[in-house]
This record gives structure tokens, sequence and C-alpha cells, in this order.
């Protein structure tokens, strides 16, 4: 059960100082917290706090004539979780811009999860996403979304890819970076070195890959590597893995690479018989 | 051949007053106007300036140091274009915020064509997308660059969808926009019923489609059609024509619209042999 929603008159109130200017200065990385913005990432944020995977609400901030809409998903979450109220022009001089749909939640992050960890959980017959230099936050929340959307196990990160728990990966993924288990850290080589010694095959996507991304054969494990937006992957991770391509007009710029990885997972996921 | 640049000391000089706080005041429907961003959308408009398909450059605003790198792409206009370079600092204050990337031109629209115009001069073997209630800029730039990727004919639009000649949408299509035929106007019904009548094989891509997406048969001409994110299509269009689905994991929020827009033109381009 929720707990009582406290009215906020003053931007300057101290038990929503964490809300202030959140565009300006995002929390990522600060005190390993996190801002959830809009009703799909808070009903996630219940979710997950529920299920114990790490993830806790620390307080949500509403705009008052949201509260009766959300009530079922603030029951989600204990009532040890404050639940703050403002009128839209006290939220507005909090939150410092109007994009947050009225609906704000501050979360604190699991303590982030060794890449050997992660790998050492996954189930034997596992679908995984490995990133390289991701450096855009829209594209790893689309991609963390096409990763959930397809039942991938877990999203891999080097250590040059963006924090998923960035505020806007966390929109853009329409909360799915709190449920697909991922690890972000080491060097792109160590990283795919120890997919392949955990059994993974693993395929990077260019626009020069050898085989069309529907001939990949279905395999036990399989990783599917992605590069970063224009430069795509370097030629010492094509040339020392597997690589496969989406068929398209010659000539063109390349597809966008969130909506790749949906084409290359989609496929991929028909093959090994996730989807149906 | 390019014009001889123009440099610019004063953020009020009555030449780049069009470029004036763009962010603020989008310039579409005004005057027949857009505003492209960024080296590759300008490179797609020198190209389709060329191609004389109604689209033309009226003037291009550079930051000064970009000016070098990008002469292969000032070549391809022709000398009547003015270009105007500037400082970082009168280049921030003109166009009112740093996302542009020091790379701004200010283009003319061809006048709007008629869905029964487009749909008279397609190729006898057609794949078109129809967009319902496509109100988000990115989504519909996003579109735009899958139908380009693979090859779709034309995209029509229905009155309740967002102008494609949006900044924004621009540079998220990176220009596909100018160089992807589209019409927008019409009711969806209208619109659909036109392109039934012109012999189109009419596909509704749904959460809830009735055959898997790489089930839909290859056919002379194809249309597929898209809905609004989040709400999908209505009922009765539905109910209409044929429906397809992405296969994907039960109980999740589904995929982005653009992303799903790229998987099924991917999976019907393949069927049609428009890719390899």
């Amino acid at each position: 059960m929720a707990a009582e929603p406290v009215p906020i008159d003053d931007p300057a109130d101290p038990r929503i100082a964490s809300f202030v200017s959140i565009r300006e200065r995002d929390l990522t990385g600060r005190d390993g917290l996190f801002i959830a913005e809009g009703t799909v990432v808070l009903r996630m944020l219940g979710g997950v706090s529920t299920r114990k995977n790490g993830f806790a609400a620390e307080a949500i901030l509403l705009l008052e004539n949201r509260l009766a809409g959300i009530a079922d998903v603030l029951a989600s979450f204990p009532e040890t979780v404050p639940v703050y109220v403002a009128s839209a022009a006290v939220f507005d001089a909090i939150a410092g811009f109007n994009m947050h749909r009225g609906v704000l939640a501050l979360g604190r992050k699991p303590p982030p999860e060794r890449g050997a960890a992660l790998l050492g959980r996954l189930p034997e017959t596992s679908l995984v996403l490995a990133g390289c230099g991701l450096s855009n936050h829209d594209n790893v929340g689309a991609i963390f979304r096409n990763a959930a959307a397809f039942g991938a196990d877990a999203v891999f990160l080097d250590e040059t890819s963006c924090d998923p728990l960035y505020r806007k990966a966390i929109r853009v993924s329409v909360g799915s970076v709190l449920s697909v288990p991922f690890s972000r850290g080491s060097g792109a080589e160590v990283m795919l070195a120890g997919l392949a010694e955990a059994g993974f095959e693993i395929w990077g996507l260019s626009p020069r890959g050898a085989v069309p991304v529907a001939e990949i054969p279905a395999a036990r494990r399989i990783a599917l590597v992605l590069g970063t937006e224009g430069e795509g992957l370097p030629e010492s991770i094509l040339s020392s893995f597997h690589t496969a391509r989406i068929p398209q007009r010659p000539g063109l710029d390349s597809l966008n690479v969130a909506t790749a990885s949906g084409i290359a997972l989609y496929q991929i996921a028909l093959a090994m018989g996730r989807v149906a």
C-alpha cells in the first residue's frame, strides 16, 4: 500500500530537493540514484522494487491532477516510499521543465553487476546483446526496449557505452533498463572474450556483415554485437567473430543502430524459437 | 559550384533573419520553408535540389570551422544559394541553441502533392507505407529513414499525422524525408480506400495482427499501415483489411512504432525481393 500523499507548496522544500532541476544535473553516477519519468516507467519501478532485483524507489513526486489516475500504480510501492504532490506551478518550479508528464520518481540503483557475475547466472540457452561504444542515450534506451520485446536475457555494455540508467535512456526504454539485466564497464575485447569463453556464438552486426541476419543459425547461446552509430564496429572486432548484415538498399546511410538491433533480435529470436 | 562564403558578424544581420531562434519557432508551414540541420541532411538537400524534385535550398549558415570540411557538400549547391559563415558566438546567438553541429540550411518545400497524384505515378510493383495518427516527429523521421533503407516507393500520411518537414523529423530521418515521395492530408479511411482501389494489398500492423509479418505473402503492390504509438490502429481499420503482427514476448509494452515499421518493412522487402 502506498504512503499517504504529502502536499508540497514550496519548491525549496528540502524533502523534494533531489527532484530540483533534473534536466540540468543528471543524477546518474551521483549517490547511486536515478530519475524515472512517466506512468509506464513508474509502473515498472513498482514492479521491480517488489521483485527485489536491487532497484528501489526512494520517493515519488506527482502533479496533483495525476494522483487519482495512477492509484493502482502507487499501490505497488511500499508505504515507506513517500509520495509528494504539487500544483503545476510548484511542480514546474521544482523539476525545471515540463517533459515529465507530471510523474517523477527517485530510484536507487542496485550495486553494479560485474560482467563475470552476470555471465555466471545466465540460463543454459541464452540470447544476449553486447554494445561497443553506444554513446547515445536514446539508442541505448531503445535497444533495451527491443531486448525486452524479444526476450534477450542480458545486455553487456563496454566501458565506452553510456549508462542505461541515465534519465533519458530510462524513458526511451519504457523502463526496460530496470528489468533486463545488464553489466557495463570492461573493454570491448575483454567483454567479447568473456562471452566467447562462456560458449556464446558471437555475431557482429554491420552493413558489411558476411551473411544476412536471416541466415544466422540457431545456437544454444548467441550474442549479438552492436557498434556505435555512424562508425559501426571496428575492423578488429569484425575480423575476429561471425558477422551479419541486414539486407537493405545500397548507397544509403545505414539503419539507425536501435532499429537494426530490433530487426536482428527479431530474426534471431525467431530462429531460436523464443517468440512466436 | 557554391557561392563565395559571406562572413556574418552581427546576429541581427537581416540576411540571416530566417535562422534566428529556430528551436522556438519552427518554420514548418510558414512560407513553405524548412530547416535542415547537419552535414548528412545538407548533403541530401544538395542532391535533391539537383534532381529537381521540387526541393530547393534558399541559404546555408555555417560555423566558420566547419567550412573547410564540407567543401564537397557545398559544391553540390548552385552559386545562387548564399553561404553565410559565423563564429561560434555569433552562430549560437543566431540559432539560439547548440544542437545543430554548426551546419544549417534553409530549404524551400515543393508544393504539397495530393495523394491521388502520388498514387498515379507509383510503379507497377510498389511497396508503400501509410501512417494514421503518427503524431511524434521522431517516429515519423525514423519511419522515413526505414522507408529509404528498404526501398519503399512512397509514404502516405493521414491528416492527423505530423509534418515530415518539421526540423526534428528531417534530422531523425537523416534527410530521407527529402528523397522518399510522400503525401499528407486526407482522412485515414479515404487514404486507405484510395490505396485499395489502386490495387494495393493493405496490411495493418498491430500486436493483435492475425498473421506473423514473415507470412505476409509477396504481392505486386503492398501497403503497410502504421498506427499511433500507444493506441495503435483503430478497430475500424484492423477489421477492414489484412493484419499482421511482429512476434514478441507477451505482456510487455509493444515495440516502438518506428522500430516495428523497420522490422515489418525488412520482412516485406525480403518477400518482394526488393533487398538482398
